[in-house]
């Protein structure tokens, strides 16, 4: 299997002018929190993004996507439908074929050279099916995330089998059916904000919409719950770490984070101490 | 001597978006850098704002000054014409009258709990005559300033009688000209990015225009020099730090010293201690 085609979605209401600040990027480089994240996507070799917005935001992506614009095809949501109709928008870009899936208000800071987005999409090109990452997540932050429950795969470190998928579950319901064998005490399998996905995953979306007729509703963990019971779906663990930039601090964070793991590091440090001397 | 009206400059290329980008304000509130200007200078009292803008960046604009838009004058300069030129489009705003000046393109922290415009307007208000704020700065960080010289009043801490203006100084002129008694060796008074100014700079501004012809070469600092040669001026150092968002890592310097001085201050070294454990 290779995955040729990504979509990123950053239609969401507090989300839409995220993808539109500023951020110094690893390599030392002033870029827009979109350039960043489509360089992630560009890095895993894939040469096509559907990039689903708002209507009325294309000029400013445009601008924010600087030389990689002829990457991109924009695709408008024209109204607030929710995550699931957001991606399905994107089907006219992907087709029948697996894409890579990349929420607009993350950011990824991988631990070694290799970015995120590659790391999955290698697992997902040699496993040849769905493919979400995941990170071990403390049940306190369970009302945020979708969350996986699966079984590890015998002699494949942070790689699962997925059973159950559910979207923001309780603490309660995460105990009776999400618990994984091996994960820290009180810690679950919580979407990192990325996947890879078949294009079957598309056609199951299109049948929970049909079969609900409000689309609000439906959300990607719904399809990927039967996803889970139709075909073989995995979810992988990365080796790195993901920055929701539209949380309060998240771009500080997100910029730290990034700094901190580059060559300014030093920079950064000592003007932090600085800082922190000045009090 | 009363000062009602502000000018923002925000028309510099490489400014442009740096009002629009996100940061978490003292209060904890997510706002755009230019919200938090202008709530800087609405602090002081002042109701009116001319801002100073590229032309088609007025909508974005708008949407980023949020509540305060009402406060705001758009006047756009044309060309890129430099920074004397672009105040001096402000005059149909200030007319005859004094004006609180800034630029689009830094953040103040004050060390207090009285905002930095604050204090340099209730000085101005004072003295009754122009007042910029200066920063004792090293030698080495004269190619970045406006950099005045002078002498001290005595008995009134950090407040300056300006006898020299010159533009980004080398230090040879510098150790000339701009040599203030009382500071550190190798430190001068460079400007902090506000001034208020009285009706008469912007005359002298547009006396230097006509002489020149040619608007882009002229500078403020020029015209504060006549200034200082004309009538009374004063600089003062204020209770506080600007923070040039424009500069490489600038909006996360600004993000962490007003984070870091404000209520969050625990929150955000909490989560700086964990990044920092992580490597």
């Amino acid at each position: 299997m290779k995955i040729n085609k990504a979509v990123i979605t950053a239609a969401g209401s507090g989300q839409r002018n995220l993808p539109l600040q500023t951020l110094v990027d690893r390599d030392g480089q002033t870029k827009s929190a979109l350039t960043i994240l489509l360089e992630e996507v560009l890095q895993t070799g894939i040469e096509e993004i559907g990039l689903v917005i708002c209507p009325g935001d294309k000029d400013a992506f445009q601008a924010a996507a600087g030389a990689h614009v002829k990457r991109l095809r924009f695709i408008e949501q024209a109204e607030p439908l929710g995550y699931g109709h957001a991606i399905l928008r994107a089907h006219a870009v992907t087709g029948t074929e697996p894409f890579l899936l990349l929420v607009g208000d993350h950011l990824y800071v991988a631990q070694g050279s290799k970015p995120c987005a590659k790391q999955l999409v290698e697992i997902a090109e040699a496993e040849s099916c769905s493919v979400s990452a995941v990170q071990a997540t403390h049940e306190s932050k369970l009302p945020y995330y979708g969350t996986v429950g699966g079984r590890r795969l015998p002699g494949r470190a942070g790689l699962y089998q997925v059973e159950q998928v559910i979207e923001k579950p309780t603490p309660t319901v995460a105990e009776q059916k999400l618990i994984v064998p091996g994960l820290r005490a009180g810690h679950y399998l919580c979407f990192f904000g990325m996947h890879v996905l078949t294009g079957s995953v598309m056609d199951t979306l299109q049948e929970l919409i049909s079969q609900t007729g409000v689309p609000r509703g439906v959300h990607l963990s719904a399809a990927l719950a039967k996803t889970a019971e139709r075909e073989r779906y995995l979810a992988s663990e990365l080796q790195g770490r993901r920055y929701d930039i539209g949380l309060k601090y998240g771009l500080l964070n997100a910029q730290l984070a990034i700094a901190l793991s580059g060559p300014d590091r030093d920079e950064v440090l000592t003007h932090l101490v600085e800082l922190l001397a000045q009090k």
